[in-house]
């Protein structure tokens, strides 16, 4: 055993926003810490969500002890209803992250086989030879935790995500002084996210964010209150409902997501909600708006959320006036800065004021440098390993570790799939496993691939025209057609001289392939689609996907 | 006479970014200010162009006595190749702003017939009833100017877009003192820009880029350095050119729109640069890196511009290494940011630092709300219509013009089309005049509209299935097909289940059909598509498009 070496890999989580999940192999024994989705780039058309490819778990499946989850937001849970139907490991987590979990799976109707074991900071998982335990950490979610590995060569302590939260709503500050015992004992490889590694400083106190909403609810006596936020900060949901209280309002909540974790959260403890104070979003009417507060989902301007469907009148229960105020009690996630102005404009055209960036109401879950060189600081580690970021901020920890004294050589910057191999004396490269994006569409896993989407972004572009044609192949003459059908290209009805025009030239293409007794199909199409390329290009410099379809009879 | 109003109405740049256009209409005589283009919004697929509809300035082409334009902006010039071909009255510009549109006009093809006639700040231009005069702001651009508008009714005062800078690069400070005396001898209607209304404060002035630009010079003595910017910037160009030459270095420049500004701004007189300083790009590898600075396009991570090319290793000339430094003198407009990201997620990855955002390496072209306040404050108008931003960009700017001192009734904010109807005495809104987006699609101009757009929508989210048959109607028989051809849908090598079972439902529907006696061609079109649709729903949860091409021999 002691020639074994143990292997760290990521399947997702670098150089890329979302889908984490790490991998710790050792013998015969693999664990797997989270294991999340991503939402797709902007070019893949179609997409709902993306998974990581887990071949090589599934290669592996008889050998995978123990899924270990940091928390429960997407980026780290939301690949699991896919996966535990290819796998079937136990998965530990903290109740809230069950709970959260529980409830997808549900949906996916796997509750019943999954095998969810809860735990709690400080709890002990022991995985074939490794002994895992939960370490309390702050972030915008309640119940996250930092997961330190025993291993056969050493510790690996994976932070999850985190941030320093000296005076939190709920929970603790983050457990420093366990980290810190981890790092005296000595630590040989730390994987830290690096979400906000561009950004100085210390990240704000949760609890910042009570002052600005009590400012606000003070601003708008005689207003309703609507507020967006994400819905698994459970915390900032908790700040909204003590300001209400305080100013004497009753609380709905509206939007699925948010319904679900608030009523988790509640059943679970993580909400503490004096009684009374809920009141179901049909009821909202029965009170005079200065009574009211409204917690909804859509702060990242989702098309059909509740807020963009209150924002555009299409919200079957909320109506907002003049006397409703809108605060997004959340940042834009790059990528979504204009559906977000989009409905921030939909509100001021109904005369709505919107409280948002500029007034405080939101503050990070993610450690900033100065978090992290605190980190870097407590667990003193021997190796050190960026997770969670795109490239930029990878290389961006890599520093801010080497500023803190470590040597380039002990710092590895991977890419997914790369293997990491550790014994007791060195640390290196070794290889590459099976690793990627599988991406959900519809109740398609992994069906949509580089040829799909690269017609999906062709047909987006400029349209499709089918060209039919119906051949007797051995009278060698065209019997029905060419007819020309065309969507997205341009409006029919205003180009007839330019479907004629289509008509005929795939008309002459096939009769003079016919009479020079060409009857290779592939040739007769290829010959309709060059023609018609060149001419429409030279005609419209538009490039739409030309389909040609000859039929014989 | 007395009897006629002044009527203004904005036709394009109200509850929008982008295609910049009024109009102002006393009489028989119309002017227009600006005419600009505006980028595709992401929903409209495949579009190139947006350009305001002028469906009203056509039908009457015969009263437009002249465009005036403030400055040589796409946003305030870009839609004149189009417009030009509709309607041809004299276009007023500064020289800068003519240059840059005369480069255009020549690649359209127009510059003979356009009638350019050139102006300075302090320029007086009769047209009509209307007399203007050009008068100097500071902006991003140089020889941006303000215009102010004497009717018979009174003076309207148009800001174009502006900031305040105290200690600009050329030029001198925008004219304060023309502003003032117009606003002592009173302003009817200001029409003022509003982008920057959500900033406190003043816009930093464009002199603080030089020490930023000489810091990061001083920093990388020993590297080549290449700057993106905006190419219409030729204060910010100015200063990359004085930081390469006080270092000793070379300068070449890339990209299309960048050789283009550049050329004319050097040639007619707005930048000033030592003899030896300018080498050709095709020239830098015959200096070492540290001579070296390339001035490129692709602040905005545009696909396909030079410094993207750079950065993914598809740059004929510059080919990137260590030995570069990259800096982003620009900010990333909403809906840019993941473009922006991608490339300097790829230079990182190619051991490129990157010099961006917090390294004070761009300042804003744009008046922040005290400088706005400062333009209230001198022009004093009678009347306010906030222009050149989103909705609740307008409205903020009439809360701050209500802060100071306005009546709220004598601010109008209003959407395009819609007509200011002005006599000595009132203001008021009277109707409206067609307006709209022409979209530009390769050569096409207005031939895609929303019923193409949402094809292609639908097209780009599940991709499409054609399904092909041919009838003997005589006969009732079925005589070839159906096939199923599909793009965009599913990989159909490995979906031939699926593909099979679409052939079979479709036989099947079309069968029964003939069967039945049903020979109408929209009834066993809509069969096909009906029983597709519902099919693939419940087996994929996907709504491809679904095309049945039924042809008769």
């Amino acid at each position: 055993m002691s020639s074994e070496k143990l292997r760290v890999m990521m399947l997702g989580g670098l150089n890329e926003i979302g889908k984490n999940i790490a991998v710790i192999e050792y013998g015969e024994d693999i664990i797997v810490i989270d294991c999340g989705l991503a939402f797709p780039d902007e070019d893949m058309l179609g997409i709902d969500l993306v998974i990581p490819d887990i071949s090589y778990l599934e290669k592996n499946a008889d050998r995978v002890r123990a899924i270990l989850l940091t928390h429960g937001h997407e980026d780290h849970i939301g690949a699991l209803p896919y996966i535990l139907k290819m796998i079937n490991p136990p998965v530990y987590g903290t109740r809230l992250t069950l709970g959260i979990l529980e409830s997808k799976l549900e949906e996916h109707r796997i509750a019943d086989t999954a095998k969810l074991i809860t735990v709690e900071a400080g709890s002990i998982v022991k995985a074939g030879v490794f002994t895992c335990e939960f370490i309390h950490v702050n972030h915008s979610i309640a119940d996250a935790c930092a997961i330190a590995v025993r291993t056969p060569v050493g510790t690996v302590l994976h932070t999850g995500d985190f941030k320093l939260d000296v005076s939190p709503i709920d929970g603790g500050m983050m457990d420093l002084t366990r980290l810190g015992e981890y790092g005296r004992e000595g630590v040989l490889l730390l994987m830290c996210e690096s979400t906000n590694v561009e950004r100085g400083g210390f990240t704000p106190s949760e609890r910042k964010v009570a002052s600005s909403l009590e400012h606000i609810f003070l601003k708008n006596v005689d207003k309703r209150v609507i507020i967006a936020t994400f819905s698994s900060n459970v915390h900032r949901v908790q700040q909204i409902v003590n300001a209400s209280v305080k100013f004497g309002r009753k609380v709905a909540i509206t939007g699925r997501s948010m319904v679900n974790i608030v009523d988790v959260a509640v059943k679970l403890g993580y909400m503490k909600v004096p009684d009374n104070v809920f009141i179901d979003i049909s009821e909202i009417n029965k009170y005079p708006y200065d009574m009211v507060t409204i917690i909804t989902t859509g702060s990242q301007g989702e098309p059909m959320s509740a807020l963009y469907r209150m924002a555009f009148a299409d919200h079957s229960q909320v109506e907002l006036t003049g006397n409703d105020i809108v605060v997004l009690s959340s940042t834009a996630i790059p990528g979504n800065e204009l559906l977000v102005g989009r409905i921030i404009n939909e509100l001021y055209r109904r005369g709505i004021n919107v409280y948002h960036d500029d007034h405080e109401v939101h503050v990070s879950g993610h450690a900033c440098r100065e978090e992290l060189k605190l980190m870097h600081n407590l667990v003193k580690p021997k190796y050190f390993m960026p997770i969670h970021g795109e490239y930029r901020h990878l290389m961006q920890h890599k520093e801010l570790a080497e500023f803190m004294g470590m040597a380039p050589s002990d710092i590895f910057v991977m890419n997914i799939g790369e293997v990491l191999e550790l014994d007791g004396e060195s640390c290196k490269r070794a290889g590459n496993v099976p690793s990627g994006k599988i991406l959900i569409d519809g109740l398609g896993v992994g069906d949509v691939g580089n040829i799909v989407l690269r017609d999906r972004r062709h047909l987006s572009q400029d349209g499709l025209i089918v060209v039919v044609a119906t051949i007797d192949i051995t009278e060698m003459t065209l019997v029905s057609g060419p007819d020309v059908i065309s969507r997205g290209f341009v409006y029919v009805r205003e180009a007839e001289e330019l479907m004629d025009e289509i008509r005929n030239i795939s008309y002459e293409v096939l009769a003079n392939a016919l009479d020079n007794g060409i009857t290779e199909w592939t040739q007769l199409k290829n010959g309709v689609k060059d023609a018609l390329t060149k001419y429409l290009f030279q005609k419209t410099k538009r490039k739409p996907m030309i389909l040609p379809v000859i039929m014989n009879i």
